[in-house]
C-alpha cells in the first residue's frame, strides 16, 4: 500500500502565480478583446543579450562535431563558468569565494527548495513576511511546519514582518532560529539591506550557529553604491551563509534557465553527536546524485554574460527595467498612491488605495484597467493591503498601464 | 543550532561514477601518455542530430527578438512538446497517455530522485540488484533505509537479484512492497523485460496498491519487436506505474539535458485516513513549486527529435551504438569471456574472467589495456564478479579497445 507525503495536503490551494494565471485566463476568456498588460509575475520581456545568443549558437554548433561534442558535464557546472563567476561576482567585490564553492544550477527556485534536502528535520525556520512563497511552500512539503491558519501562516515557522512600520527591514528575532531566509534586494517589497543590517544578521547567525539562506537574485538592480551585492561582503558570512544567484533577472534567462548557489567550504552544521559536518560536502553529494548539470549550451550563454560585450548588454537591460520602475513609482506617486521600493529593485511595492484588500485591488485593476499585478497577501499575511508591480515589461506597456491606473485611481477620479 | 540531514552520513563514500573518475584521473596523471579509452560511464559520444541543432539555433534566434522572446515557460513543459511525446511515444504504441500526463524535465536522474518527494516515509522500497545507484542513494538521503552492510546493502530495502541464475529477470517478491524500481532495457545488465514479465509486475502492484517506477531510458535500443517500449503497453499500468524517459541516450542529449516523466491522472496512493490522493496533483504541485521548466531552447531541440529528419537521425545514432554493442559482444565471446545484454541495450554485461572481483578487473583493464569500464559491484552486491562495458563510443575506439582486451584476456594469453 503506497502512501503519499501528507505534508503536501497542508499546502494552501494553488501556488500564487498559478492562481493569478487562473484568474487572468478566466478574465481573458470572458473578455477576449481586453488589452491585458501583465506586470504581475516577475518575468523579463526584453531580448536575450546578443553576446549570450552568439555563445549559445556556437555551443550548438560544437555539438555537431564529435571532436567538440559535449556529453555529461560536471554536475557542479563547468570550471570555466565557475571561475568567471567567482572572479567577477565575488573576488572583484572583495569576497573570498573560490570557484569550487559555486554550484551551477538550472534555477534559484530549484536551489532554494532543494537546499533543505541537506538539513535536519528539527531546525527552527525563519522567513520574512511578506516572502517569496517558494521558501514557505518547500518547508511545508518537507514537513517542517504545522497546518496553515486563516491568514495562510503555517504553524512552526517564525515570521519576521517587513513593512513600512519597520522601514522594510527584517527584524532580528528574540528567539533562537536555525535557518533564516533573507532576500535583498527584496522580492516582493523592493527593499534593500545595508551592510550594517546584514552584519547584524551575520552576527546573530554566528552566535546561534544558524545558517542564512541569502537570495541575491536581484543584486544587479542595486543603484546605491553603499549597498552590498553579496552577503559575503560581510565579514564572517563564509561561516554562516549560503547565497543564491541567478541569471534570470540580470541577463533575461527566465526562459533559458541558469543560476548558481554558493556554499563556502567553511560552512558547517551539526550532527546529533555534536560533530560538525561540512555543508559543502553534503550539497556536492546531493547535486552529484540528484542532478546532472546544466545544459552545456546554456552554460556557454551564461559565461558570455561576463564578456565585455555581455557586461555592457546586461547593464543596458537592467537600466531599461529600472527606468520602467522609476516611471511606475513617479506616476503612482503623482496619483496619490503610496509606493515603496523600485529604486534598487525591479519591484514597486504599492499600498493599495482606498483600503482595498490585495486581491480586491488585483481584481479591480484587472477588470477596470486590464493590468495584472501581484496581490501582496499572496506573499504572506503582512503583505495584505499591498500590491507588487513589476518593472519587467516594455516601455510602451509600462506607460500605457500607468496611464490607465492613474486615470482610474487618481484622487478625485476614484469611484 | 542548525543541524544536518544525517541520512547523508550513511552514504557509502563516493557515488560510483565520481569514484571511477577519481581512479582514472589518478592513472592518467601517473601515465600521461597512456591512450585511455572510456567505455565506463554511459555517456554518448556522437554529434547531436542535425534536426535538433537546427531547431535550437532557431530558438536562440527567437530569443533575440522581443516578439518571439520566451521568458518563464510552463513548469510542466510546453504543450507542443508534450503533445508530440504523447502521440509518438505512447498513443502510436497503443498506450492511453495524454499530453498533460507528461512532465518535461532536465533529466531522468533528477526525476527518479525527486519523485520520492511526493511519497510517504514508511513505504517499503524494492530495488533490483544490480541497480542504477541513484535509486538507492536517493532513498538513503530521504531516510528510507538503515545503514549499509559490508556489501553495500542498506537495511530496510528489499533487493531483488537479477543475475544469470534467474535469466536477468526481476523476481516478484513474496513479501509486500510499496514502491518498486524497474529499469528495462536494464542498466547495467542490458537485460530486457517481456510483456508477460511486466504484466506480472503490474498485477502484483495492483493487488498490493503498490507503485512501479519504470525507467525506460533505454527503450530506443529495443530491437526485438515483441518487447514493450513502455510499461503502459501493459493493461492496468495506468493505475500503478510512473514512467521515466529521456532524450539522453536516443538523441544524445546527455550534455543538452531533457527528459520527461509520465504520471497518469488515474494513479493514486493512500493518505493516513485511508483516502486516495491523486499522484498527478502532488507531482504537478511539486514541479510548480520546486522547478521552473526546461530551457525553451532545449525543449525546441527535443521537439525536433519527433520531426521526420529527427526520427531518421536518431535511428541512425541508435543503430551505430548497437553495432558497437555487437562488436563488443562478439569479440569478447570469441576471447572466451561470457557476456550478456547488448542486443536490446547499449550495455554489455561481462562475467569477469579468472574470477576477478569487479574492481580488480576494473584496475587490471585500466592498467593493462587502458580501457575504462564500470565495476558490476558498483551497481550492487549481486553485481560482484560482473563488469559493464558501454557501447557509447566511436567505432574506432570500440574496435581498438576490443583488440586490447582480447589480446590480454584470450584464454592462453592470460597471465
Amino acid at each position: 500500500m503506497a502512501t503519499v507525503n501528507e505534508n503536501y495536503l497542508k499546502l494552501k490551494a494553488g501556488y500564487l502565480f498559478p492562481e493569478i494565471a487562473r484568474r487572468v485566463n478566466a478574465f481573458a476568456a470572458a473578455n477576449p478583446k481586453a488589452p491585458i498588460i501583465k506586470l504581475g509575475i516577475g518575468d523579463v520581456t526584453e531580448p536575450l543579450p546578443e553576446a549570450c545568443r552568439r555563445a549559445m549558437i556556437q555551443a550548438v554548433e560544437e555539438m555537431g562535431d564529435r571532436n567538440t561534442f559535449k556529453g555529461y558535464g560536471p554536475e557542479q557546472g563547468y570550471g570555466w563558468l565557475r571561475e568567471k563567476i567567482a572572479h567577477h561576482d565575488f573576488q572583484a567585490r572583495g569576497c573570498d569565494i573560490e570557484p569550487d564553492e559555486i554550484f551551477i544550477s538550472d534555477g534559484s527556485k530549484c536551489d532554494t527548495g532543494n537546499i533543505l534536502d541537506i538539513f535536519g528535520k528539527n531546525n527552527k525556520i525563519a522567513v520574512t513576511d511578506p516572502v517569496y512563497p517558494v521558501y514557505v511552500d518547500t518547508n511545508v512539503m518537507a514537513g517542517h511546519t504545522g497546518e496553515a491558519n486563516d491568514q495562510g501562516e503555517y504553524g512552526g515557522l517564525v515570521y519576521l514582518p517587513i513593512s513600512a512600520d519597520n522601514h522594510f527591514t527584517a527584524q532580528i528575532p528574540s528567539e533562537a532560529v536555525d535557518l533564516i531566509y533573507l532576500c535583498f534586494p527584496n522580492n516582493p517589497t523592493g527593499a534593500t539591506a545595508t551592510k550594517e543590517h546584514l552584519a547584524a544578521w551575520v552576527n546573530y547567525a554566528r552566535s546561534h550557529n544558524a545558517i542564512i539562506f541569502f537570495d541575491a537574485a536581484y543584486e544587479a538592480f542595486i543603484t546605491d553604491a553603499s549597498l552590498p551585492h553579496s552577503i559575503y561582503e560581510i565579514e564572517g558570512a563564509r561561516d554562516c551563509a549560503i547565497e543564491f544567484r541567478s541569471f534570470s533577472k540580470n541577463a533575461g534567462f527566465t526562459g533559458t534557465r541558469c543560476a548558481f548557489t554558493v556554499v563556502p567550504k567553511t560552512l558547517t552544521a551539526q550532527a546529533s553527536d555534536g560533530s560538525k559536518v561540512e555543508l559543502w560536502k553534503l550539497w556536492n553529494r546531493r547535486q552529484s546524485t540528484k542532478f546532472n548539470g546544466v545544459s552545456y549550451i546554456v552554460q556557454r550563454g551564461a559565461e558570455a554574460v561576463y564578456s565585455d560585450a555581455g557586461q555592457e548588454q546586461i547593464k543596458a537591460l537592467v537600466s531599461f527595467y529600472l527606468e520602467n520602475a522609476r516611471i511606475i513609482r513617479e506616476q503612482l506617486t503623482a496619483a496619490g498612491i503610496q509606493v515603496y521600493g523600485g529604486v534598487n529593485a525591479p519591484y514597486v511595492w504599492v499600498k493599495t488605495p482606498d483600503n482595498l484588500s490585495s486581491w480586491d485591488f488585483f481584481d479591480k485593476l484587472l477588470q477596470t484597467c486590464h493590468v495584472v499585478g501581484t496581490p501582496g497577501s499572496g506573499f504572506g499575511a503582512a503583505g495584505e493591503g499591498y500590491f507588487r508591480i513589476s518593472a519587467f515589461n516594455s516601455r510602451a506597456n509600462v506607460e500605457e498601464a500607468m496611464k490607465r491606473i492613474t486615470g482610474q485611481f487618481t484622487v478625485g477620479n476614484r469611484e
